[in-house]
């Protein structure tokens, strides 16, 4: 039995998962991480902050691409090591491919088919 | 780049972020993992089976409480590391607190609050 407040940082090594999924249509956009700075900024910019593995780094999604996602509602799982992210996407791409969900391809027969809605090119949107 | 295969077990250390969606409504029920194993036996059976960490085994979701979880649709995310589940949820709870979701406790003010709908009573289906 965990008695922490929550989330329960501790009980990942300082990290939780946190799924995004938009707060109409119920697509579920993409899954990244946070650690407890990560999860306080984006209650407080009401703005989603994840931490990035790769850079290190707290990651205000968007910041690049403007494609930020605003906070609508928060949930967190039964073993308090995972939360659920109701956002509105703007401009419409949570996938830096520029798809609307980063879960664009679908299991089919031995592979994978692209299903996914494009919205921007990444090419135009990102530095190189 | 990453030219294996996917889901990219290697990624994270032969394991992937699993979340299960309910395929009709969109709620999201639960988050796991799977490692390669875990991830075939899905495949194989057209029920969902995740790797139980803290019994380090495979867990065939359901297989004590009966609320198991038909395979609808499984989609794999841009980098390869997690893999979204589109699931009948049989018996109509995913969550061992005999809820239908795991993600039962929304954030409002400074706490939590319980918009969870019970569906069954833990007390009365799992062994003691």
């Amino acid at each position: 039995m965990h008695s922490t407040a929550l989330p329960d940082f501790a009980r990942r090594g300082g990290f939780v998962t946190a799924i995004a999924q938009d707060h109409q249509s119920g697509e579920v956009l993409m899954v990244a991480q946070m650690n407890e700075q990560a999860f306080r900024r984006t209650l407080e910019l009401g703005e989603v902050v994840y931490w990035s593995r790769s850079r290190d780094a707290l990651w205000r999604k968007g910041e690049q691409s403007g494609n930020t996602q605003r906070l609508v509602a928060l949930y967190v799982d039964c073993d308090g090591d995972a939360v659920l992210l109701k956002v509105e996407q703007r401009g419409g791409a949570a996938c830096h491919t520029g798809r609307r969900s980063c879960f664009y391809r679908q299991h089919e027969g031995d592979g994978w088919r692209d299903v996914g809605v494009k919205i921007f090119d990444p090419d135009e949107v990102y530095d190189k």
